[in-house]
């Protein structure tokens, strides 16, 4: 066991505040990383504020973990002292089930074990990168390639692999068209991935305050969702639309945008039941779906395609004392693209 | 121009009457079919009634037609006099936008012009198979094998491509698990094409009234829904869910017997628009489609396969001035499976 300073929302809602939790020793198939920087994802305020239900407390937030191996179990073979690693939204799954073996576990059977807001196989609760180390079985840790700086590929680990898997999914590539609803934290991660699949991206955003934002991240258009015109212009155009915005919306209009056989793939999970009508979907055999985070060795593709593609995410380097601010900023969309929280200053 | 008998609803609500109406003189490319069985589909009912909107009158429906070629233009190649043919529910598309060219052509991207209650390029009404004789461009006729007798082959011509289509597009195959939701008109044709297509089936099934027939179909399973063990235990099955039923459901109840990856196709269009909440869709990927009939080169490609594979629709065939009745026994689900006219009858 090792003591390490952390950040941790003591009860639902609560202010975050600097405390210390105890991770476990290093196990036989352990890795104990130095956590060097973190993201703060949207889904850390939906937890810590229970809008996602009932939740663990004290919570320690945080699974866009970047860092370095600091000590290695004895069975350990893919990592060693030194190398620089990442740690998304999974430490564990059951490893049996057909997700698993699949290379799905994010969709395990059983359930993932959560980074955090969960309980280990161990029984105790898991606590998560808002915090100086964390000890993690190799098989949940991914390389972080030595083209991508730690602080900027920290939110590869969950908004990257969260647009990355569904591009890949629904085959974006050379000679398709996505669009991307939202340019903030996913949002501006699927541009970036999608530009660099070869795809024509377009950004479907509530106002044109980003637009340049989006064209030099990657989109070939930028288009204003509070304009009509854009669903009359754009009427059947996408292959693959990605919601990454968790309001609801007005689903059969961006329906409509989609061609023959396209896909709008939901990334965002609101806290409130949204509705949407079977009759939008009827029509030119369109679908509606959603998509999790990916697997481990889809993580790892993930990393290494934007290491290969100079892709990152863009950023606003914070202390640990502002992280409760952070969280405000990013209630209110004021954020380009990701806060990440330099570990040092815990 | 030829005066042929037909049965018409005068107005919307009103029942069917035998009257006569004009088919359009052989064209260049047209056939002239001399209609011999023509089947009921639920959505003559939902026409008539205007259940779907604002609608043609008179309206002869029938989209299911059956019949052999009487005449045929100068500028035909594909059929001659004497050939066994069937007509769907389109008669003629743009033949240019990327979906006619893609062969989708039910997606044609100006609208198919339908077998009836819509407006041909000629600017006449169309007017369906509860008739004598119907005249179409021969690229919307398609060809009836030897081994299929007309009558049972009729239904083939909607609720067979109906069913077919999605099959095909979701790779219903070995290995493969479908679920039909509904065992009608559209069902019964679901079961047996997935079954000869190699998959496993599975009705579900409001009771087990139909359980006998279902087996006999081909289905290996027939589970009743309103039993909440059937949900248990067939959470995370099914690669493909056909509903064929347009009455709301419980969405999120028919998406958990999805397994990962899945899509549940929905077939029947409902009158009142029907909610889904969109976060019953999220976790393993799963999506929610629709599907409608399918394109004339994959229509024939269903007949060939339902001829080669001895599938056919289970059929009541009834007089002409039994049509009105039928309604209702279609509406009170009272049909084993399809009402098919002996046109002999008009």
């Amino acid at each position: 066991m090792s003591t390490v300073t952390a950040y941790a929302a003591p009860a639902a809602k609560a202010p975050l505040e600097r405390t210390t939790i105890e991770r476990r020793a290093v196990g036989e198939n352990d890795v104990q990383i130095d956590i060097t920087f973190v993201g703060i994802c949207h889904s850390d305020i939906h937890q810590v504020r229970e809008g996602w239900g009932k939740a663990i407390f004290p919570m320690v937030p945080g699974h866009e973990i970047a860092g370095v191996v600091r000590e290695v179990g004895p069975g350990v073979t893919k990592f060693k002292v030194g190398d620089r690693v990442g740690v998304g939204c999974m430490v564990d799954s059951c490893r049996v089930c057909d997700n698993c073996k699949a290379g799905l576990e994010q969709y395990c059977a059983d359930g993932p074990v959560w980074t955090y807001n969960a309980v280990g196989k161990d029984g105790q609760p898991t606590y998560g990168g808002y915090s100086q180390k964390v000890v993690v079985d190799e098989n949940y840790v991914v390389r972080i390639p030595d083209g991508l700086s730690l602080d900027v590929a920290a939110p590869l680990l969950c908004a990257g692999i969260t647009t990355y898997s569904p591009l890949r999914r629904w085959n974006a590539g050379p000679g398709s068209k996505v669009a991307v609803v939202g340019l903030g934290g996913l949002g501006h991660l699927g541009v970036k991935i999608a530009h660099a699949l070869g795809a024509e991206v377009t950004v479907l955003s509530q106002s044109l305050r980003k637009k340049g934002d989006g064209l030099r991240l990657g989109a070939d258009q930028y288009r204003a969702t509070s304009d009509p015109k854009t669903f009359e212009e754009l009427a059947g155009r996408f292959d693959i639309i990605l919601c990454t915005v968790s309001a609801p919306l007005d689903f059969a209009a961006y329906v409509s945008l989609l061609r023959t056989d396209g896909t709008m793939v939901n990334l965002g999970l609101p806290e409130e039941p949204v509705q949407i009508v079977l009759q939008s979907l009827f029509g030119n055999r369109r679908s509606m779906s959603s998509s999790g985070i990916g697997g481990i060795a889809e993580t790892q593709e993930m990393l290494d395609f934007c290491a290969e593609h100079g892709v990152a995410a863009e950023i606003e380097l914070i202390r640990a004392d502002e992280i409760n601010d952070a969280y405000e900023r990013v209630l209110a969309s004021d954020v380009r693209y990701r806060f990440v929280i330099d570990t040092a200053t815990l």
